[in-house]
């Protein structure tokens, strides 16, 4: 079977374990005060051009957007997002757990478009009865998004003005960042994003690392006594070395982009050969997840060689189904997926 | 000016207000045990036809969805309810605040329509991943609704079939029960309420006490231990002879019912004399609170002499006001809202 | 039986429910913005000196204990008290509902000493793992304590000096303020608890008020939003003039001290009886709790016409009690105490 | 410069980063369902002799704890811990951020005897207030402690009965289990364990894996929907197959075990060199980390070649120092140590 199910199916780039092996027996403090964790804040800040931020390594986006929200907000407010965002709907209530409401909005293709977010937010505070409802504190928005999608520079612009105007802070999950920052049209820069977020992360788990997820923290108000809330929400690593290991790795020498571009790369043959064979998408995925809709028969078919993500029924002969590539997608496994597809195609003529 | 804003402008019941100051100086135990609270809980049962019920008294309904919610439901699991539900647009969070996901379904007029449930608790379980998703555990509605309007006993049925199909606990939020059981064609009655729901609360607040809600516990499960639930959400009220001492002076006769028919006898009177000067309605409410749909331009007008919540911009010329009414709404602002409206019907002509 | 189990037996000073019954028909808006909780307000701030403070109105202490501690202090924080505050003991758990931790340092007698507090601050932050532990970010001491004591102006500004020099927060806990103002030997006035405590709570259940507390906050950083946090943790009373009226009427001429005086009057007369019939105390207190150790033989008597608290067994033979004086105890109650205690005295000579 | 700081210094064990490197590149399902999580967890189960058990992979000891404890407890009940307990004193509140109060029993060694658990339990229940205090529902006891003493077989059974008798739930944190278990006179197995807890963790951080330690939940009503409370506390790890993949190996022939006596032979060896250089222990520990009292001169001395971890000041002139060993403690260093350690014992005869 040929899994093209999600971006976490391996372990690994070699070269990170590698670092891992190579380092094995070194004796260094726990919790990510190492120079390993320390070397990696320091490329890190350098590739954000953000030389004040702070940069804490967590493992796995679900704590670090529960850890960053309840840091952020204030018990009273709530965080604001696409109806379709991760903290809405993937995690289990783990925001809530930490006392703050979701709030989604409508959209369409995973972006959360800034008309809709400054009325809501117009609304919120021209009603006379606000203190009995949770207040925006924070917009969550996922950079690409759940469904693939990009927000352009401009974009991200306007929300940062709605951010302002309406005293809110702007959090950025970064959890396919890689492949979003590769991705072709893409004008997002880790800068940009330092000079307009309060506070972002760059994931691994999805981006070629074992595990962990680099958070930048650009809003100064933001930084005191985060390590705290780490702990206190169960993200603190004990051997933190092996984060600030990964994390260097990655940003030694551009090796987390060359990973972002091969998942990129991929994805592009796999949204091609669907083009090719005629099927439409479900959103314009610029990114390496791809939701073609296919015929139920064409699934029977392609399931004896393949999977995927199931992701939701468009009518009564048709679903859509989602197909991760990553920095791991092998080129023989994407070859094998053409011919298959190459074959419908010819049958579907 | 005379308000028809909300349906807590004035104190209580004269009757109420009389136990009150004859039982002053008697010295009664605290936190409810007393003999006032054991008669108001007997009385209150056999109202209900539902003698193993277990009855508490909370003041306010914030705190008491809050403690109910929270002691009924897993960590893990959350609250379904229309989206303009009580506890997902106007308590500040408190639901969220224990950690609770409040999951908003569409609904147009407050009512959460039965098919619409169904298919929300379809898919959660058919998503292969729902682990990673709230789970429903609990159904929250209002009757009558925040728009005045009231299920029927039929809809009721449906919606406990849902419940049980799905493994979720059902709880009606009755801050205005009095109004809704006066209603015309309301078939919703006590007995049919300790029947179908897991759990329930009678409103005081709103419908003559000074303060205080009666929660009837039916199913078993919820019982134990609920006493601490709600000391550790700062429900335990000190002096809880005052809350017996209330609802004894409501169930002893039927005090709760008359005062529930005049707010109904007004409502029906102030929207008669919005209808018969001609003004649409938002909601069909058969309710105390009323949701004209009126222009500006007669809204300042009105505004001189009367005041209201208002509700909602509907376009550039109308908006949506709430006029509520209540067991103390007097016979003379009535008639004097009516010489108000007759006169524009008259100019509208 | 004559009744001393608690400060909290009967309902309100007679002038309080004159009062609700005269206005009871008027028509004000709900959640304290009326007039009368405005006018209740610059009373207390005025009894303050304090013309900056904000003043809220909630229902019952462990309400407002838990809304403002949630209100001031960062997730990571905890609250510190002497073991034997209410937060750590009597509120099933409504502080860490919050997700604060209590932290609760030993205490003889109620009051914490300024060298156990100091010492434990020293030592959490000169440990070098101090971000895996509570940070201590507030101060609650409670004036009169749960036993009786009083703090002493020199020992709380000695309080306050440590909280500035760790950073936190001082709280006070007022629920039977009005005794201890009145207290024979206290210098702790309302201005100086104004001068010295960021924040801190004027009871009326337990001073003559059916019901409510005045919360007082001095310091600005505590103000912002505070309502919210009202309504999030329930305490958002719907007809908050109740609350206003209640205060405005134990403030606009004394009435609150006057019933303070009433009560330690009466404890003083209890407590004297116990005294003269050679009975020793648990603690030295000068408040309307009075804590003497009596002989089970002793009690078994006095049972047949008194109630009381039972504290603890003090050895096999011996209970300490607890016997509360309020505004509302009796002269002839008093007496009849005296009476039976001054019998025993005779038996035992 | 060498450490015996604690016991999570070095990565992990060489034949785990041979399976991790080795299996690199197979695709597997996340989040804990493939087959080598499935085959780790057969082997923990027999290994326990608990067939039925059901057993989770979760990364990090306070993220265990805290999942345990809030997917165990009802909202109202606390976990009881001696006073040093992890919970109580080094996880930043995590367990409080879950709405749990942690109730400190007095402890000398780390160890909660039985008869101060009872005593407690005893006087809880009989209070007639104890609706008002958090009920204690789970006792937490770590097998080794943080001391690094061991219960006996005889008192778990005593633990157990009291448990039994008050209605409480028995967890066993074993974050550093593996030295327990390896421990001189331990009578104490991984099927006894499962026979007392109703939940306990084998540690692999402490142990020689990377990161994970492995929950057996034995009781069956703790077992359900228990991966949400995982997704929801942060601890659904991603790649799952990572921690399967180490428990496997550490399960599949020993290796745990051989890693722990190893830990243990060399903290002996460590035990030894102090006890022949004539310091005396804080606490009497058979396991993995040792806790001499030495002059601080000698402390001096010894810091040009060695780190340690400082526990607390003793007098003036001694303070207590805790030394780990654990899996990858080199000979060669054991060897450096005791060498210094023997000079100072001839300086000092």
């Amino acid at each position: 079977m040929i899994k093209f199910d999600c971006d976490y199916l391996e372990g690994a780039h070699p070269r990170i374990l590698d670092a891992l092996v190579r380092t094995n027996f070194e004796q260094t403090p726990g919790y990510a005060v190492d120079d390993y964790c320390k070397e990696a804040r320091e490329l890190i800040k350098k590739e954000c051009k953000a030389e004040n931020a702070d940069v804490h390594f967590i493992v796995g986006g679900t704590g670090t957007n529960a850890t960053v929200i309840a840091a952020s907000l204030k018990p009273y407010q709530g965080v604001v997002c696409a109806v379709s965002g991760h903290i809405n709907v993937h995690e289990s209530g783990a925001i809530e757990a930490t006392g703050h409401k979701v709030i989604g909005l409508p959209s369409d293709d995973g972006k959360l478009e800034a008309d809709i977010l400054e009325e809501y937010c117009r609304k919120y505070w021209a009603d006379s009865t606000y203190e009995h409802m949770v207040q925006p504190g924070m917009l969550y928005i996922s950079q690409p998004t759940e469904n693939g999608t990009l927000y352009k520079a401009e974009e991200l612009k306007r929300l940062r003005e709605i951010c302002d105007n309406y005293s809110m802070l702007l959090y950025v999950d970064g959890a396919r960042m890689g492949y979003g920052l590769m991705s072709e049209g893409n004008d997002v820069t880790l800068p940009l994003l330092s000079e307009l977020a309060d506070v972002f992360y760059i994931g691994g788990t999805k981006v070629g690392a074992l595990f962990g997820e680099a958070l930048v923290i650009v809003n100064d108000s933001l930084k005191k006594d985060f390590r705290y809330m780490q702990k206190r929400h169960c993200g603190m690593f004990a051997k933190g070395r092996l984060l600030g290991l990964q994390f260097r790795e990655m940003f030694i020498d551009g090796l987390y982009y060359e990973m972002g571009a091969h998942g990129i790369k991929s994805a592009y043959r796999v949204r091609d050969a669907f083009r090719k064979a005629g099927f439409p998408f479900l959103y314009e995925s610029s990114t390496n997840q791809q939701f073609p809709v296919l015929p139920d028969t064409v699934l029977d078919i392609l399931s004896e060689k393949f999977s995927w993500d199931y992701w939701c029924r468009v009518d009564e002969e048709h679903s859509c189904v989602r197909f991760c590539t990553s920095w791991a997608t092998k080129e023989e496994n994407i070859v094998a997926l053409e011919e298959a597809l190459s074959e419908f195609s010819a049958k579907e003529e």
